[in-house]
Protein backbone atom coordinates (compact mmCIF):
# COMPACT_ATOMS: atom_id res chain seq x y z
CA UNK A 1 0.00 0.00 0.00
CA UNK A 2 0.83 3.31 -0.89
CA UNK A 3 1.00 5.89 1.25
CA UNK A 4 2.03 10.38 1.12
CA UNK A 5 3.49 12.44 4.22
CA UNK A 6 2.89 16.22 3.72
CA UNK A 7 6.38 17.64 5.10
CA UNK A 8 6.47 20.68 6.58
CA UNK A 9 8.74 23.25 8.71
CA UNK A 10 6.78 23.84 11.69
CA UNK A 11 5.76 26.97 14.30
CA UNK A 12 5.00 27.80 17.54
CA UNK A 13 1.53 29.44 16.87
CA UNK A 14 -0.76 26.61 16.65
CA UNK A 15 -3.05 27.93 13.56
CA UNK A 16 0.13 26.73 11.52
CA UNK A 17 -0.82 23.98 11.10
CA UNK A 18 -4.32 24.94 9.40
CA UNK A 19 -3.07 24.80 5.79
CA UNK A 20 -1.53 22.02 5.71
CA UNK A 21 -5.03 20.57 6.96
CA UNK A 22 -6.31 22.13 3.94
CA UNK A 23 -3.99 20.34 1.81
CA UNK A 24 -4.57 17.27 3.37
CA UNK A 25 -8.09 16.70 3.59
CA UNK A 26 -8.26 17.77 -0.49
CA UNK A 27 -5.89 14.77 -0.99
CA UNK A 28 -7.99 12.41 0.90
CA UNK A 29 -10.81 13.51 -0.73
CA UNK A 30 -9.12 13.03 -4.26
CA UNK A 31 -8.02 9.48 -3.53
CA UNK A 32 -9.80 8.14 0.01
CA UNK A 33 -7.63 4.85 -0.58
CA UNK A 34 -4.00 6.55 -0.09
CA UNK A 35 -3.58 7.30 3.43
CA UNK A 36 -1.87 10.49 3.42
CA UNK A 37 -0.16 12.12 6.83
CA UNK A 38 1.33 15.40 7.76
CA UNK A 39 4.86 15.39 9.29
CA UNK A 40 7.20 18.18 10.68
CA UNK A 41 10.55 19.03 11.05
CA UNK A 42 9.71 20.67 14.25
CA UNK A 43 8.05 22.58 16.90
CA UNK A 44 4.16 21.51 15.32
CA UNK A 45 3.00 18.21 15.91
CA UNK A 46 3.35 15.39 14.94
CA UNK A 47 7.16 14.79 13.88
CA UNK A 48 7.72 13.43 10.72
CA UNK A 49 9.30 9.93 12.57
CA UNK A 50 5.70 9.71 13.77
CA UNK A 51 3.78 10.12 10.97
CA UNK A 52 5.86 7.43 8.98
CA UNK A 53 5.48 5.17 11.93
CA UNK A 54 2.00 5.64 11.61
CA UNK A 55 1.37 5.14 7.94
CA UNK A 56 3.78 1.72 8.49
CA UNK A 57 2.18 0.61 11.42
CA UNK A 58 -1.09 0.68 9.16
CA UNK A 59 0.83 -1.69 6.31
CA UNK A 60 1.81 1.26 4.04
CA UNK A 61 5.10 0.14 2.27
CA UNK A 62 5.92 2.66 0.12
CA UNK A 63 5.66 6.48 1.51
CA UNK A 64 5.74 9.63 -0.95
CA UNK A 65 7.23 12.77 1.38
CA UNK A 66 6.31 15.85 -0.33
CA UNK A 67 7.96 18.69 1.03
CA UNK A 68 5.55 22.07 1.99
CA UNK A 69 8.54 24.02 1.14
CA UNK A 70 8.97 26.62 -1.61
CA UNK A 71 12.37 25.91 -2.63
CA UNK A 72 15.27 23.88 -1.49
CA UNK A 73 16.78 24.92 1.51
CA UNK A 74 18.41 23.16 4.17
CA UNK A 75 16.22 21.32 5.65
CA UNK A 76 15.03 19.70 2.26
CA UNK A 77 18.38 19.17 1.30
CA UNK A 78 19.84 17.59 4.35
CA UNK A 79 17.43 17.20 7.46
CA UNK A 80 15.13 15.84 5.67
CA UNK A 81 17.21 12.95 3.56
CA UNK A 82 18.74 12.40 7.29
CA UNK A 83 15.11 11.51 8.66
CA UNK A 84 14.34 9.13 5.87
CA UNK A 85 17.87 7.87 6.13
CA UNK A 86 17.23 6.66 10.00
CA UNK A 87 13.29 6.19 9.14
CA UNK A 88 14.61 3.29 6.62
CA UNK A 89 16.81 1.67 8.76
CA UNK A 90 14.62 1.25 11.09
CA UNK A 91 11.76 -0.07 8.26
CA UNK A 92 14.04 -1.57 6.19
CA UNK A 93 11.00 -3.00 3.76
CA UNK A 94 9.26 0.10 3.36
CA UNK A 95 10.19 2.07 -0.12
CA UNK A 96 10.86 6.24 0.51
CA UNK A 97 10.52 8.62 -2.17
CA UNK A 98 10.69 12.89 -1.91
CA UNK A 99 8.62 14.62 -4.42
CA UNK A 100 9.52 17.90 -5.45
CA UNK A 101 9.21 20.88 -3.20
CA UNK A 102 5.32 22.06 -3.63
CA UNK A 103 7.43 25.65 -4.28
CA UNK A 104 9.21 24.51 -7.74
CA UNK A 105 5.96 23.16 -9.26
CA UNK A 106 4.52 25.37 -12.18
CA UNK A 107 0.67 25.37 -10.99
CA UNK A 108 1.65 26.40 -7.64
CA UNK A 109 3.98 29.07 -8.72
CA UNK A 110 0.83 30.29 -11.04
CA UNK A 111 -1.61 30.71 -8.01
CA UNK A 112 0.84 32.07 -6.37
CA UNK A 113 1.69 34.77 -8.60
CA UNK A 114 -2.17 35.13 -9.14
CA UNK A 115 -2.76 35.50 -5.09
CA UNK A 116 -0.28 38.36 -5.35
CA UNK A 117 -1.55 40.16 -8.19
CA UNK A 118 -5.33 39.88 -6.65
CA UNK A 119 -4.99 40.11 -3.00
CA UNK B 1 2.57 54.30 -7.81
CA UNK B 2 1.73 50.83 -6.66
CA UNK B 3 4.49 48.29 -6.12
CA UNK B 4 4.60 44.41 -4.81
CA UNK B 5 7.22 42.80 -2.91
CA UNK B 6 7.14 39.44 -2.37
CA UNK B 7 8.32 38.51 0.74
CA UNK B 8 10.10 35.12 1.71
CA UNK B 9 12.33 33.63 4.58
CA UNK B 10 15.70 33.21 2.71
CA UNK B 11 17.97 30.30 3.12
CA UNK B 12 22.12 29.20 2.48
CA UNK B 13 21.69 27.60 -0.54
CA UNK B 14 21.79 29.92 -3.41
CA UNK B 15 19.02 27.98 -5.71
CA UNK B 16 16.67 28.88 -2.99
CA UNK B 17 15.89 32.06 -4.72
CA UNK B 18 14.86 30.27 -8.36
CA UNK B 19 11.27 29.87 -7.30
CA UNK B 20 10.60 33.20 -5.79
CA UNK B 21 12.53 34.67 -9.32
CA UNK B 22 9.69 32.93 -10.96
CA UNK B 23 6.86 34.08 -9.34
CA UNK B 24 8.01 37.59 -9.82
CA UNK B 25 8.38 37.09 -13.84
CA UNK B 26 4.73 35.37 -13.73
CA UNK B 27 3.48 39.02 -11.55
CA UNK B 28 5.46 41.51 -13.78
CA UNK B 29 4.55 39.48 -17.29
CA UNK B 30 0.58 39.94 -15.68
CA UNK B 31 1.02 43.64 -15.03
CA UNK B 32 4.39 45.27 -16.74
CA UNK B 33 3.32 48.66 -15.29
CA UNK B 34 3.83 47.05 -11.12
CA UNK B 35 7.05 47.08 -10.49
CA UNK B 36 7.78 43.64 -8.44
CA UNK B 37 10.74 42.83 -5.63
CA UNK B 38 11.30 40.23 -4.00
CA UNK B 39 12.85 40.58 -0.47
CA UNK B 40 14.29 38.33 2.37
CA UNK B 41 14.10 37.95 6.19
CA UNK B 42 17.66 36.62 5.91
CA UNK B 43 20.46 34.35 4.13
CA UNK B 44 18.97 35.22 0.69
CA UNK B 45 19.73 38.70 -0.86
CA UNK B 46 18.25 41.30 -1.12
CA UNK B 47 16.72 41.95 2.42
CA UNK B 48 13.11 42.94 3.03
CA UNK B 49 14.16 46.39 3.55
CA UNK B 50 16.52 47.02 0.28
CA UNK B 51 13.54 46.11 -1.87
CA UNK B 52 11.11 48.40 0.21
CA UNK B 53 13.86 51.22 -0.43
CA UNK B 54 14.49 50.23 -4.13
CA UNK B 55 10.39 50.83 -4.81
CA UNK B 56 10.36 54.27 -2.81
CA UNK B 57 13.50 55.35 -5.39
CA UNK B 58 11.65 54.53 -8.48
CA UNK B 59 8.66 56.72 -6.90
CA UNK B 60 6.36 54.04 -5.20
CA UNK B 61 3.88 55.10 -2.60
CA UNK B 62 1.56 51.90 -1.80
CA UNK B 63 3.27 49.05 -1.62
CA UNK B 64 1.63 45.23 -1.02
CA UNK B 65 3.97 42.97 0.91
CA UNK B 66 2.98 39.63 -0.02
CA UNK B 67 4.14 36.97 2.46
CA UNK B 68 5.51 33.79 0.28
CA UNK B 69 4.86 32.11 4.04
CA UNK B 70 2.75 28.61 3.88
CA UNK B 71 1.12 29.70 7.20
CA UNK B 72 1.36 32.68 9.65
CA UNK B 73 4.54 31.57 12.26
CA UNK B 74 6.52 33.62 13.68
CA UNK B 75 8.38 35.30 10.51
CA UNK B 76 4.92 36.76 9.20
CA UNK B 77 3.23 37.80 12.56
CA UNK B 78 5.81 39.41 14.80
CA UNK B 79 9.15 39.57 12.21
CA UNK B 80 7.32 41.32 9.23
CA UNK B 81 5.22 43.99 11.49
CA UNK B 82 8.22 44.94 12.46
CA UNK B 83 10.14 45.13 9.64
CA UNK B 84 7.02 47.11 8.04
CA UNK B 85 6.90 49.49 11.19
CA UNK B 86 10.80 50.32 10.90
CA UNK B 87 10.34 51.17 7.25
CA UNK B 88 6.85 53.33 7.78
CA UNK B 89 8.58 55.62 10.15
CA UNK B 90 11.74 56.16 7.87
CA UNK B 91 9.09 56.68 4.67
CA UNK B 92 6.03 58.06 6.15
CA UNK B 93 4.72 59.11 3.00
CA UNK B 94 4.50 55.41 1.58
CA UNK B 95 1.49 53.09 2.70
CA UNK B 96 2.43 50.00 3.70
CA UNK B 97 -0.11 46.76 3.45
CA UNK B 98 0.62 42.95 3.71
CA UNK B 99 -1.57 40.50 1.73
CA UNK B 100 -2.46 36.87 2.90
CA UNK B 101 0.10 34.25 3.20
CA UNK B 102 0.01 32.45 -0.01
CA UNK B 103 -0.35 29.06 1.85
CA UNK B 104 -3.72 29.97 3.16
CA UNK B 105 -5.05 30.79 -0.79
CA UNK B 106 -7.56 28.23 -1.50
CA UNK B 107 -6.13 27.94 -5.53
CA UNK B 108 -2.11 27.40 -4.13
CA UNK B 109 -4.12 24.87 -1.98
CA UNK B 110 -5.46 22.71 -4.11
CA UNK B 111 -2.40 23.14 -6.47
CA UNK B 112 -0.62 21.71 -3.59
CA UNK B 113 -2.92 18.71 -2.66
CA UNK B 114 -2.57 18.18 -6.99
CA UNK B 115 1.15 17.97 -6.94
CA UNK B 116 1.50 15.70 -3.88
CA UNK B 117 -1.33 13.46 -5.65
CA UNK B 118 0.55 13.46 -8.83
CA UNK B 119 4.37 14.19 -8.09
Amino acid sequence: MKGIILFGHGARNPEYIAPFQRIRALVAARQPGVPVEIGFLELTQPPLEASIECLVSRGVRQIKVVPIFFAPGRHVLKDLPELIGHAADRFPAVEFEVAACVGEVEAVIEAMAMHALNA
